[in-house]
């Protein structure tokens, strides 16, 4: 037991680094998992991706990201369709078997908050038996609500909630990520309506002041305001068993050598997430 | 009719003026009620301004601000107590009916959350009597959920009704501001809820990107991302017929003159929420 079996490495937190070289640094840091993420796939080529982790004896945790649905017209609404089946066909060929979806923003010079989110309903609603057939759950991830002009128009836990429970339980699920949803009044409550949803745990912590871009502000595990024993309790309890996944977004942090950064990771996840039953 | 009759300036969106000069300049404008913040009514005396304020035939829309009430332990709690009661009764000799409440963050180094919001609870709850005695309504502001760290643990405008709702409606009401509560998919909902709660409507702009200072990014009325006569029809369908109050936090806006900035609001009061029933 060294307490890091369940702890994954969200690639983009190290960001400077190829898929070679996280696959590489996990191995060597004692991390079993890594979530992908499609820009660096796609350098590697897929089906190298893919040997690299297997060789390694790593898991894919997630695959970031499908999503983008926000979109208006019908030539839009069918190249978010090819996309997304891109996507599931990706996970598959790397054994995740979850796609995160990002949902998309407002279009540009829309203010229809509504319109876009129904869009967003529909376009899963027509995804979601393909992901089945892919076997790959898609994931939903509500998004910070400060990002949901930009973003993703899917601000909150029960929100993801009431579009993923209209679609069998294996094909479209939902993320809990600590930066996004920490706030959430709602969220014990929310947690728990998840159960068997909750497709992925991502954690980074909420750290102040918010630099000059609003999606770099994310500071490692024990650095900022989230409580993660109680939030970690909260979703060990609605059921989840799966992969604890540290995916931060901070300049600074992609500044620091990666071996450097996956050391920090771990010994984070081991104080804050690792000691308890659960948390391990 | 000018189409005016409803709109307020609250002061901080014209920052660099007192409460002589903002006083002045919405008489110049047509604009018939101001709201003030308790800083510039330190800095004029508040009978002074009280005066400037009935002389110049202004109705007060609001004063800004109590709360502060997520304090620990029990010297701070009683100063948070004092302080509220010298609001409660600014506000009354201000001829202000409403006083705006921002409960507070997380205090330095907590990560209890829970803790926060239950303590903003009981202070609301001891201090809603003495709001009635001085004939004053607090109004629970839900702040944007980025400002729940250091600002307000209070982050939905259902979060802020769960709180009211313990309370008698003339004590303990609600402020709507569209900045704070725009992206929030059970908005349409909580404002139907919230009816005769609805103490204030606030308005301003989301404008991206984030300003470096995430506090300051708001926008004037129309140049950002929300749809102002959806939010303006839904809380007139909820019975609100009470001030609109603009209230901008924009370095680059309080670096503009007062009057241009007021001739703005004017402008898009007139165009994005004064032509329609409820909204004039």
């Amino acid at each position: 037991m060294s307490g890091l079996e369940r702890l994954s490495l969200n690639q983009i937190t190290t960001k400077r680094w190829s898929i070679a070289e996280a696959v590489q640094g996990c191995v060597d840091a004692g991390v079993p998992a890594i979530g992908l993420w499609r820009d660096k796939v796609a350098e590697t080529g897929v089906a190298e991706a893919a040997k690299l982790v297997r060789d390694a004896g790593l898991a894919v945790s997630s695959l970031c990201r499908g999503g983008f649905l926000t979109v208006e017209g019908p030539v839009a609404h069918r190249a978010a369709l090819v996309e997304n089946f891109r996507a599931l066909e990706e996970a598959a060929e790397l054994g995740a078997d979850t796609l995160v979806m990002v949902v998309g923003g407002l279009p540009e010079g829309s203010r229809d908050l509504a319109g876009a989110r129904a869009r967003v309903a529909d376009l899963i609603a027509e995804l979601a038996p393909h992901a089945g057939d892919a076997g790959v759950r898609m994931a939903i991830e509500p998004l910070h609500p400060m990002f949901c002009a930009d973003r993703a128009v899917v601000s909150t836990l029960g929100q993801a909630l009431d579009l993923a429970e209209q679609h069998p339980v294996e094909q479209v699920g939902v993320v809990v990520d600590s930066y996004h949803v920490w706030w959430d009044p709602d969220l014990p409550r929310q947690i728990e309506r998840a159960g068997p949803r909750i497709a992925s745990y991502q954690v980074c912590d909420w750290t102040l002041p918010l630099p000059a871009d609003a999606l770099l502000g994310r500071g490692h595990v024990g650095d900022g305001h989230i409580d993660f024993r109680t939030l970690t309790d909260q979703v060990a309890a609605a059921g989840y068993t799966g992969w604890i996944e540290v995916e931060i977004f901070n300049e600074q942090i992609w500044d620091t050598p990666g071996e450097q950064t996956l050391k920090t990771v771990t010994e984070r996840h081991l104080a804050h997430l690792g000691s308890r039953p659960g948390g391990t």
